[in-house]
């Protein structure tokens, strides 16, 4: 299914942080200004075609109706297979003294969490994330902004189940560790070294009871404020750079 | 100067991140709902007075014209001093083998990142966060929100000159290290042991010339990615977390 982005300044971060995109809309009778010039110039730059059509064919796509004479139509994203992540795990563990790391999102709901967390992702070299099908945030434009564009660096696998892809990390190698907040948590005397999935909980409830069942073992973060706990993202930039200490 | 939040969602947002109000203005002959009945019930929960008035009073005072029949007066945040927080600093080293982490926010604008650095301070039992009095993100009810309601629990100063704090906080005995990203960067070789001044830089320039003149030392996250760039919270929160660990 094509997602579209509508309206002047949504278009223009959308081409800032390069969502990839199929054509732009625009209508005929456009008032120009500074932004539509903007557009015009990044669209060019990226050698993404902008078709003229009347206004009232934007006013009938539009689902806002925020459109501002401007619409583009989004490439889906292409999403992989876990077994593609295993493999990318694989060669990168190879040339990286045996490191790789995985992260698995337990049904993870806010766009901007999954955008965050595929930041951070890069940012450590890690080999993929996998996300489950349904009930969970998919990659939309959204990601793009909140990642700063690194989900175009980053492979993605959404999979009916993840207790499946579980089970394969572990026949390739992985170690399975479950994120979690403890005041008494020690995630330094946790062995991180090598090949490790990670899996990052929903917002509300953690790892679900199935999920950690599967799990290895569990990463405790120590909480040591009075009222203690760490957005999803946030746990999980310090879950990945313990991993790369360790293995550094 | 007192701020205003306008409108149902958001109103029961402030409620729910616990936004210290001063009272509530409700339209008296505002139609009942379920969220205007969540409003009263929270609202008695916190004993905020709720002030009937007139609609056209509301129409008067909202700026953005979305006050939905409510609006709230938000109470002032109240600042501390440096010398507050390095106080307590030294309060809580005595109590935690000689740790203690203050934040340094160079000019970080993102009303988001203020907050979400705030929370993860928080988790990590940081001491206080000090922030610039011009150019900068303040607290407002948009980082109750970001910091899940830690702000409530962080105490902030807001200073004319940084590094005027930072001076105060070396005589105090902290050492000041500005954080930084680097393909070569090596935090976990700094010593981060004791009392840290952590100075975290704005989101586009990071730390600036002046401020970093006045750091002992930075302390540089890797990036093993192709793009590699973290959120500043990110970066602080694992900057966090490894002066946590070095002192556990």
């Amino acid at each position: 299914m094509t997602d579209y982005i509508e309206g002047r300044r949504p278009l223009i971060e959308a081409l800032r942080t390069e969502v990839p995109l199929q054509y732009i809309l625009m209508a005929d009778n456009v008032k120009r200004d500074s932004l539509i010039g903007d557009i015009e110039r990044k669209a060019r730059q990226r050698n993404i075609e902008i078709r003229k059509v009347p206004k009232k064919k934007l006013d009938d796509m539009s689902e806002r109706g925020s459109h501002q004479g401007v619409m583009a139509a989004t490439k889906p994203f292409e999403y992989v297979g876990t077994r593609d992540i295993t493999n990318a795990a694989a060669v990168y563990a190879e040339e990286h003294n045996g490191r790789a790391l995985v992260v698995i999102l337990d049904h993870i709901t806010d766009a901007g969490n999954l955008g965050a967390i595929a930041r951070s992702a890069e940012a450590v070299g890690a080999s993929g994330i996998i996300i489950p099908g349904k009930r969970a945030a998919s990659v939309t434009a959204a990601t793009y902004k909140s990642s700063a564009g690194a989900i175009s660096h980053m492979p993605v696998a959404k999979v009916a189940n993840l207790n499946d892809s579980i089970e394969r990390l572990k026949k390739e190698g992985f170690w399975v560790a479950a994120a979690s907040e403890q005041v008494d948590g020690m995630i330094w005397d946790t062995n991180l070294k090598g090949k490790i999935a990670l899996v990052m909980g929903n917002e509300n409830e953690g790892v679900s009871r199935l999920v950690l069942d599967n799990c290895d073992f569990t990463c405790a973060l120590p909480m040591e404020g009075k009222v203690g706990s760490l957005n999803v993202a946030q746990a999980f930039t310090a879950c990945a750079y313990e991993w790369l200490r360790q293995n550094f």
